[in-house]
């Protein structure tokens, strides 16, 4: 292998970590050179301080012409840049005839790239973090082997969360921030569409948070899962056109969705409209905005009634300790409901450094074989390290940084734009995340039904 | 004036014929000749057969140079076209030199162009309808009344309604469709806000059918009033900036909204996506796909459980007689939630030709004066002719005519972009009205806190 050859990585933000420390630690040996580019320079000078293999530069992502000196000296591109900005980069790529790896979802304009890129031997591989990457690797190998032993697939739901770990859950809401705040704020927004022993249903936002799913997960316990948006795409993405029940979803620990409910019925994750006087607001202002107007009544009275609730129940409890019914300014100068609920969920529901996070994916796979029915579970657990790397940096940074060595090492044959629903893929990563401590367990039972 | 002058009116749709009628009976007296331009040539010869004052033409909407010519060929143009085709119009207005009447809502673009209106000598009079239009005369009016002898106002409400007549009312929902039906359907979409007194208030879309004003209108009976979008852009039309009170609103028979929400409820009035298989489906599976799935349940206990609501209850007689719980076929082969509602309501809800709409609208002003509390009600109720014009189409077209006439005969001594809350315009339109029959009637309290 060329030790000239330069693996560049854009964007160095807080899902970087363990992608950087993984390339890092295997430059030497797979003999490449890591460029790390990032808007903050400095930040990524300190953080790649003591590797010689390595180096910083500055980005500015709106500058072609710079992005493309990069991409050009590059054998290989990682982009954690915001989505929006990957056709751009991808274009590049095939301009410069690089190969490309992000964790973002693949798009139709990236797509479109396929033939070009696999003219030209170029191997970009979309969608390759936890979720989407990890969940389409792990589902992918399970389905593939039922099929191959002659099982006849009819019920798929996946289940992921970014969570707090455990032991650093202290508060009602078992639930802090792990990720992009804004994402969790609107998460859900739309319709979500899934099939159900061949019933296709749809759920709107505002009903959402209240149909949901129950998921245990061996020695973690109980959690809840409300659908994403569209399972139903996955049918084509995964094999599995006529399957009669296809449902994903994500994972929260119970509780945490009736609270969420709360808020969504209010209309407080509104992200449509600026509100008005918003500098003078204390948060009992804003949450009376949305309120009936009966002055005689206290604001928690009021939202008792209008939610249908109790005024000692949790959720009520829980919408306190958050902090919605105090009279404390809520500092910010304009901004949406949803963009006031991000500031106080950033205050209240943070990571502090000790903290651990933890992911959670369950696959649950039915199918029938040999006149039986099965039930199978996969089930996945990791915890961020104490005070280092997130399990959501890990998760995410590790299929990238294995991807990655799997190019460079030559050790992936195919040409062209694809997410790691295939084997070629799957395999030597799903095996190389085990010996990072990314291993699912299965559980099996028969005769369900 | 000159015998030559020509009227143009570019679409000929179901709001039209009032308007046609009443500039085509003033057309000799005034001395004009009207042009009908519309998609459908046959449809608006008809309509204009025995009249030699006027002609009917071809109109392609899309095509600029054609509408160049007919406006060219105009003194003034009237348009009933899409609001989105009225800038277009209006700069080709501004180009051949002529004046524009319409009953849609200004627009940015179309209100830039008020300099050059006005230093042209053009008068675009915008809003000249019902809703908007007669609104803002009639509130306009009272309001300058009340400024004008001292009284400072501290709450406008105004409501309106599109409904069907008493006489015509035969079906447990109270309502029928005189209206464009997919603006009934998607009707309130978005977050409302208004403010009362000197809170400012937001409702989401899926509780905007729960939070209802009561009006009673004399000799009508009683009407439950949902939310407007944006009340509060109306205190700077108005002139009403620091008013503790505003709030504007749609008015429905009580029942309606109960009913109506349950759709919402459910999320059958979304227009965001497309279903699946709908070519196959009955309204009962419809309705079932957004329902919890429970195999051992009728479709009728799962919306009731869903919703909150006893199994005979009259929400689910309403939703019953609508024949969402029937086992026939849709028969649309492609559509959102939405059109399948509004495909529902188009057979259910539908006009006979005998049938009479009526429209309702009560504006409610409370103002202080000489250390009195005021309320004084101003409510309006027109009815359609039987077997002839719609209550809508009188009050749609009678005021674009009306503001015709008053432009062609001179008396309208103002130009540039306006709306019909300058008594310039009000005063002289809501005279006439009055004469067929658009008429007013006040009620006025006092002491009232």
């Amino acid at each position: 292998m060329n030790s000239e050859k330069k693996v560049l990585v854009l964007g160095a933000g807080r899902s970087a970590g363990a992608l950087i420390h993984h390339l890092l630690t295997h430059s030497t040996k797979t003999g490449f050179r890591l460029v790390v580019a990032d808007a903050d320079l400095n930040a990524v000078t300190r953080r790649l301080q003591g590797f010689s293999n390595a180096e910083a530069r500055q980005l500015d992502a709106g500058n072609t012409e710079q992005l493309r000196q990069l991409v050009a000296e590059a054998y290989l591109v990682i982009s954690l840049l915001p989505p929006a900005l990957h056709p751009g980069v991808a274009r590049l790529c095939i301009q410069e005839r690089k190969h490309f790896v992000t964790a973002s979802y693949n798009s139709d304009e990236v797509a479109s790239l396929h033939q070009e890129a696999e003219s030209l031997g170029l191997s970009f591989i979309m969608e390759c973090g936890l979720d989407p990457g990890i969940d389409h690797m792990s589902a992918m190998e399970v389905i593939h082997r039922i099929k191959h032993k002659g099982g006849k697939l009819t019920s798929f739901k996946s289940f992921t969360g970014g969570l707090v770990a455990p032991e650093s859950d202290n508060n009602p809401w078992h639930y802090k921030i792990t990720w992009n705040p804004r994402n969790v704020v609107l998460a859900g927004q739309g319709v979500a569409k899934f099939k159900r022993n061949n019933l296709l249903k749809y759920v709107p936002y505002h009903k959402l948070f209240t149909r949901l799913e129950k998921v245990v997960v061996p020695g973690y316990g109980d959690f809840e899962g409300y659908f994403n948006r569209d399972s139903l795409q996955y049918r084509e993405v995964y094999g599995l056109t006529d399957i009669p029940t296809i449902i994903r979803g994500t994972l929260r620990r119970p509780g945490f969705c009736s609270s969420w409910n709360a808020l969504i019925q209010m209309g407080l994750t509104d992200d449509s409209f600026e509100m008005e006087e918003l500098e003078q607001l204390t948060y009992r202002d804003f949450i009376n905005m949305f309120l009936v107007y009966k002055p005689n009544d206290t604001v928690e009275k009021k939202v008792a009634d209008y939610l249908g609730l109790d005024e000692n129940s949790q959720v009520m409890e829980n919408l306190s300790w958050l902090g919605l019914f105090e009279s404390a300014k809520i500092g910010l100068k304009r901004g949406t409901p949803a963009m006031v609920i991000q500031h106080l969920l950033e205050q209240k529901l943070v990571m502090s450094p000790s903290d651990k996070d933890m992911i959670v994916m369950q696959h649950q796979f039915e199918y029938q074989i040999e006149n039986k029915v099965k039930l199978l579970f996969s089930s996945m657990v990791m915890k961020g390290d104490k005070n280092g790397e997130t399990a959501m940096s890990k998760t995410v940074g590790l299929p990238l940084a294995l991807a990655t060595l799997l190019i460079l090492e030559g050790k992936l044959r195919k040409a062209g734009v694809m997410i790691p629903t295939l084997p070629e893929i799957y395999e030597p990563l799903l095996s190389d995340l085990k010996q990072h401590g990314v291993q699912f367990l299965e559980e099996e039972q028969e005769g369900y039904l």
